[in-house]
């Protein structure tokens, strides 16, 4: 129990008292959400900012449909992805020159996971978790599938740190679970696989915008993260990566498409990388992703990580406590660590029915999501998430609990992205 | 001198004549283009349609806005690379099932290089023309790096075809030469390199749209395009690929991604490639460009290939017998074929100041573009370039090398996104 929770408001008054007095509460009009919804689902697809819809439309019928090929050079879409990299490194601890946008999550775990082997030629082992999420895994499938001589060593999170070695070449981590929410001390990990001699590459999709993330004051190596969840750059927003300063001329992605060339336009037939982060770039930047992604960005960077990770954390505590309080069941078990410090933005919670439980909660408004094949998951973006909204969610699921009839299969599984 | 050249209109009345019966005259309306400008690059960025200003608008506002994470499922944004793909299917020759959206023109061809090296694994050779389009070199580099055994071969276009041979591996060509507008012959090199058991990856960049492509005819392997030239997706819209159904179940892609996999939803640790063409995929499509993509891809499906390509060689030799007529310089000379049949929908002309003809074009409101050391490129993207506006662009040329004083330095280079 922490100081959140022993100060935690039971009864609406309360709770909408602390609404009164979040410091973040103006954020909330500044975004497009349906009457009616409470969302909770901020860490799969990020509500919209009111901002992005008037600068889409203005990108869209200015900037394209007016400015034409024109607005490369006269609205600098060229720059945007070092320009929204840059204000990523302000969410994240970086510097700017030390991100870049580009891409989807996916690919950029393909260039550095690459780029990392490359770097350390003679270890045989990459680390990883089981459980990590998915694309993760997949990806070094794929990047280690013409290696033969490496292998992908796969250890429980509470073991992973004494599994460093002088024969690990790379760690890839999430550093908060997308499903429970537990989170990786990256300073420690980090330290030790320096220590080894290895290198780690974090993936932030569940940090970045909710936590506050250090990636230099943990002398971090690489990173990769998602545009669209808590950064708010809408659906299948390009992603994002990091490469510390001190890394970037002996690291090459493998991607060496045109726009990660010295000199793009200059359409000579040999490649030269980039000096910088722009190396690590490929293809034509995605410019309506690219500029959504920017107004998310700008919001988060107006509110400032301290207090986003502050109500983070408030959220998370008013839920957990709520849901002790006011959900009778014996059948909902919390996932997630009860220390906020061990965790990310959102909960999980297992329940035998809980496909079923979600889908109740839906139709009442209360919008997470499922994992199969029990589990529970609400997201608490700190920028639009209100107190009043978790009393709400809590109130619907006791509800639910109380007078749901499992009329559905059990453990049923249901499409969605994360 | 083919048909079109011997009918060619000489005045302006005759030119309106031929907009006047122009079968596509209607789809001009259905395009955003701005008042006094002639748009010659539409092989670089292509125009808005009015649709898409529309599309995106309700995209951004009730698909993400209100319908939020849901729309994952009830806009059936999960399916819309495969949609769209089958609908690009049908302006390449191809079937659907056999061509998906996803990335970039660059991470497509590193996606196919790779699966079609791991596909012929004996073969020391990977054959290429230099002065192809420079992301395909390029990424062809990043793909060999780990390939100490293979070396990328680069021979002239005319030579290329006889230099296939049992130790050729992948032969990779864009099929219209983005500079020059020169076209190779897609069934006699396919039909060769079958014949010597190489596979041919075809960029389609300057030719899908615009031209009768007709893949599955050819008997191809493997392509890749991009959508944001004659497919008028918008700026950094996402690419396509294709991969001939009979070699789908043999071919992997590197980047193994979690929305290749064959059930991304059941979020198991090892990777099962999809069965079709989705394994081809990676990360979480971008949907703001998709949708846009799938607007201007509606539209060409509309038109239909035949008599957009008929127009486009229209277009091409009007201008090419005006500037014979109207523009009397000496200094300027046509670098791509004046034979329509080996040309794609643009023109290259060289002149020693074709910086500062680009430049004194541009501000007179013709907009082609410029590459360095001295080439001038018009394109003419048939659905929404009027005949008149090919008479207008070469009156502004005409007067441009009447009256220019060059006071700019020769061989200047701008920056530009082909």
């Amino acid at each position: 129990m922490d100081l959140v929770q022993s100060r935690t408001p039971r009864d609406l008054g309360a709770v909408r008292s602390w609404d009164a007095s979040d410091p973040l509460r103006a954020f909330r009009d500044r975004f497009d959400l349906p009457p009616n919804v409470v969302y909770l689902d901020g860490n799969s697809l990020g509500a919209l900012p009111r901002a992005t819809r008037q600068r889409i439309a203005h990108v869209v019928t200015a900037e394209w449909g007016a400015g034409l090929i024109r607005s490369w050079n006269e609205c600098d879409w060229i720059h945007a992805p070092r320009r929204v990299g840059d204000k990523i490194a302000g969410l994240i601890g970086a510097e700017p020159g030390e991100v870049i946008v580009a891409d989807s999550t996916s690919v950029n775990l393909f260039k550095l996971v690459n780029a990392a082997l490359a770097a350390r030629p003679g270890r045989r082992e990459v680390l990883s978790e089981p459980g990590n999420f998915p694309t993760d895994l997949y990806v070094l499938d794929g990047a280690l599938r013409e290696q033969p001589q490496r292998r992908l060593r796969l250890e429980p999170a509470s073991q992973l740190i004494d599994c460093i070695n002088d024969d690990t070449a790379l760690v890839v981590l999430t550093q908060v679970h997308y499903k429970t929410a537990a989170m990786h001390d990256m300073r420690a990990i980090t330290e030790r696989a320096h220590e080894k001699g290895a290198l780690v590459l974090w993936d932030l999709s569940h940090s970045a915008g909710a936590l506050h993330v250090d990636l230099n004051g943990c002398n971090a190596d690489l990173a990769v993260g998602c545009g669209y969840k808590y950064l708010n750059g809408g659906p299948g927003a390009p992603a994002f990566l990091f490469v510390a300063r001190r890394h970037q001329a002996s690291l090459l992605s493998p991607l060496s498409g045109w726009m990660g060339h010295a000199r793009p336009f200059d359409f000579v037939d040999s490649y030269a990388p980039a000096p910088g982060i722009e190396r690590f770039l490929c293809g034509t930047p995605p410019i309506l992703g690219l500029l959504s992604l920017e107004c998310g960005v700008d919001l988060l960077l107006e509110a400032g990580t301290a207090a986003l990770q502050d109500k983070s954390q408030r959220l998370c505590q008013l839920f957990i406590a709520l849901v002790q309080d006011m959900c009778d069941s014996n059948e909902l078990s919390l996932l997630s660590s009860p220390d906020s410090r061990q965790r990310g933005s959102h909960l999980a919670y297992a329940h035998p029915n809980g496909y079923a439980v979600m889908r109740a909660l839906i139709d009442r408004g209360v919008i997470g999501d499922f994992r199969a094949p029990d589990t529970l998951r609400f997201g608490f973006a700190p920028l639009y998430t209100r107190y009043e909204d978790v009393w709400r969610a809590v109130e619907a699921l006791r509800d639910v609990l109380r007078t749901q009839c499992w009329s559905e299969p059990r453990y049923a599984v249901r499409a969605a992205v994360t």
